[in-house]
C-alpha cells in the first residue's frame, strides 16, 4: 500500500493512528491507497462468512468452437444478471466424461444443467438425458437442452431449439433466386440433428423453387475448418467445378472451403457464390452472407426459463428461437 | 429398447426372459440392444455410489476469445487425460465476480485454481492474487498464473508465462527484413502486461535493425476484431498510410484491420505487409504470418505442474513457454 501511495510503510502507519502531522496530499494519497485497497479486505470478510453460491452450469463439447462459446457466453451473461455463477464443464464429446460433469454439477446443486448441440438423438441418447433430466428435476433442479429435440412430455427437461431448417430454407433460396441451381451442400452428416435439420431446409428450399434434388451434391463431413477444406479441395480435385455456388453447413466450414477454392484460383464471390451458416467467426472475415443464429440468446433463454420454472413449478418450456439471413458479399448472380 | 432392437416389446421380455424360441438374428438384435444400454444402467449405478469427482478449474474473462478458448482446451485435455474434471469459470473481467468463483473453487476443494491472461499487474492486483494463492495453498490446492507475471517467492502460486516480447522482435524482425520501417503497430495498451511486452519486443527489434522508434506509429486499441477495423479506419481516415507495414498485436486485431484497409482498396501484402500474434482464428482465413503461442501447451503445463507440486510439495513452478514465427502469405518485401 505503502507502494501504491508513493510514500514509506512508517509514514502509512502513523497516518492511519493519526500519529503524524501529514500534509493534506499525503494523507489523501494514503486513503486513497486504503479505499483501492478496501474490497480486497471485504472479500476476505465474506470468504469468512462463507455463504454458499448459487449457480447454473452449461455442458459442452468444447469451447474452441464459437457456438459452443457464443451459447456460454449467453448463459453467463443471464447467470450474472439473475447473481449466479456460471460454470462452464467440457466433455470432449465422451458421454461417460459428460456423465461425470452432469452428477458434479448435481451435487453442486446446480440450479439448471445445460447441454448444448448436434448430437445423435438415438434412443440411448434419449434414456441417458431422461435419467439426467429425472435425477436433477429430483433435487430441483432443471435440465435445459439446447439446439436439440425435446424428449417427450414424460420428460422433465426444458428446450430451447434454433430453427435450423427454416435459417437453411431461407439461405438456400437467396442463392436460388440469384439463379444459382447446382448448389453443393458441405457438411451431411446422416443422424445428426444439426446437420439433418439445415439439410432438410436446403432441399424443401430446392423443391420449393422446382430445382431437381442431385444427392450427389451433398457431400459428408463434419463442422470444422480443416473439414471444409478438405470437402472443397477434393472435389476440385475430382474435375472441374460442377456447381455455381455453396451452401455450407456452418462458418468454419465455409473458411475451409473458402481457402481451398482461392487455391484454386476461384474467387468468391465473382466465380462462385456461398453462403454460411452461425453468423460467427470467420464470416466476418470471409465478408460471408450466412444465416445468423442468435447463440447468446438461446444461452440467456436457456438459463430464465430453467429459473421462471424453478420459481413456477410450472411445466418444462419449450421454445424455438428464429434465425435470420446476413447479407454480406459473397453471392453473385450466376452468370448467364 | 424395442425401437432399438426393432422387435416387439413383447418379444424382448420374452428372449430376456429366455421363455421364447426367437432367431438368432432377432435374439443377437435385442442383445445389442441391451449391451447399448447397458453404460446408462452402469452410470446409474456409479450416480448411487457417488464417490466424489476430483476437479481442476480455470477461471477467464471470457470464453468467446479464441486465446481463453485455447488455453482452457489445453486444460481440459491434461485434466482428462489426469482422470480429473475440469471446471471452467467466466467472470466477464469483473474483480468481484474473479473472487466468487475462485472463492467456488476452492470449496469444490478443485486442487488447481488456474487465472489466465491479460491484467494490469498492481499493487490491488498482488494483493488480490497473494490472497488466492494462500488461500488456496492452505487447503492442499493451488494457484496458477498463465501468461502474467509471478507475484514472487513468498507467494504459493505456479507460474506459466510465454515469451511475448521474444515472439513480437521475431514479428517485427521478419517485416524490417522486407525492407520495412515505416510499421504501424496496432493494440498499443499501457499498463496491460500481455501489450506492454509485445510492444517491448516491436521496440527491441527496431532498435536491433537501427530503425528509429516513431511513437505516432503507435496506436492503442484493445484486442478485439472490432477495435482492429476502428485503428485502422481512424489511421487512414487521417490521410494516405505513412506505414508500408502493421504490427497487430494479435489476431483479432488484425483481422478488422484487413477489413478496412480492403475496404480502402488496399490489399494484403500486395500494398500493405501485416503479422499478427497468436496463431488462432482467423489468422488462417486471413493467411497471416504470425507468431504461434502454444496455448494448449500452456494449458497443459498449468495442470501438470500444479498437481505434481500437489505430488512433491516443491516449491512453486515457474515456467516460460516459448514462441515462434509461423510464415503464411502477409508480408512482401517494400517496394522501392
Amino acid at each position: 500500500m505503502a507502494d501504491r501511495a508513493g510514500v514509506s510503510v512508517a509514514t502509512v502507519s502513523r497516518i492511519l493512528t493519526g500519529s503524524y502531522p501529514a500534509s493534506p496530499a499525503t494523507r489523501a494519497r494514503v486513503m486513497r491507497a486504503v479505499k483501492e485497497l478496501d474490497y480486497v479486505a471485504n472479500a476476505h470478510a465474506r470468504a469468512l462468512a462463507g455463504t454458499p453460491s448459487k449457480s447454473v452450469a452449461i455442458v459442452l463439447n468444447s469451447v474452441i468452437s464459437p457456438h459452443y462459446a457464443h451459447v456460454a457466453q449467453g448463459v453467463e451473461a443471464q447467470a450474472a444478471s439473475e447473481g449466479r455463477l456460471c460454470l462452464i464443464g467440457t466433455t470432449g464429446g465422451d458421454p461417460e466424461r459428460e456423465f461425470a460433469m452432469v452428477k458434479f454439477m448435481r451435487e453442486q446443486h446446480a440450479e439448471a444443467v445445460i447441454l448444448v448441440g448436434n448430437v445423435v438423438a438415438d434412443e440411448k441418447y434419449r434414456q441417458r438425458m431422461s435419467q439426467y433430466a429425472r435425477a436433477l428435476a429430483a433435487i430441483g433442479s432443471r435440465l435445459v437442452l439446447c439446439g436439440r429435440p425435446p424428449l417427450g412430455p414424460d420428460v422433465p427437461a426444458v428446450v430451447v431449439e434454433y430453427d435450423h431448417a427454416g435459417g437453411a430454407f431461407a439461405a438456400t433460396s437467396h442463392l436460388l433466386s440469384a439463379g444459382h441451381e447446382r448448389i453443393l451442400f458441405l457438411g451431411h452428416r446422416p443422424g445428426y440433428t444439426t446437420a439433418d435439420g439445415r439439410l432438410a431446409g436446403y432441399r424443401r428450399a430446392l423443391a420449393a423453387h422446382r430445382v431437381p434434388h442431385d444427392p450427389t451434391l451433398e457431400v459428408e463431413g463434419t463442422m470444422e475448418w480443416h473439414e471444409g477444406y478438405r470437402m472443397m479441395q477434393q472435389r476440385l480435385a475430382a474435375g472441374s467445378p460442377d456447381f455455381t455456388a455453396v451452401f455450407c453447413v456452418n462458418d468454419l466450414i465455409a473458411g475451409g472451403a473458402h481457402r481451398a477454392l482461392v487455391e484454386r484460383g476461384l474467387r468468391v464471390p465473382d466465380d462462385v457464390s456461398m453462403v454460411g451458416f452461425d453468423d460467427l467467426p470467420p464470416s466476418l472475415d470471409l465478408n460471408l452472407t450466412t444465416v445468423h443464429l442468435p447463440h447468446e440468446e438461446v444461452g440467456r433463454t436457456a438459463v430464465r426459463l430453467a429459473l421462471e420454472h424453478e420459481a413456477r413449478g410450472g411445466t418444462p418450456a419449450h421454445v424455438v428461437l428464429g434465425t435470420h439471413l446476413v447479407v454480406r458479399n459473397s453471392v453473385r448472380p450466376r452468370p448467364t
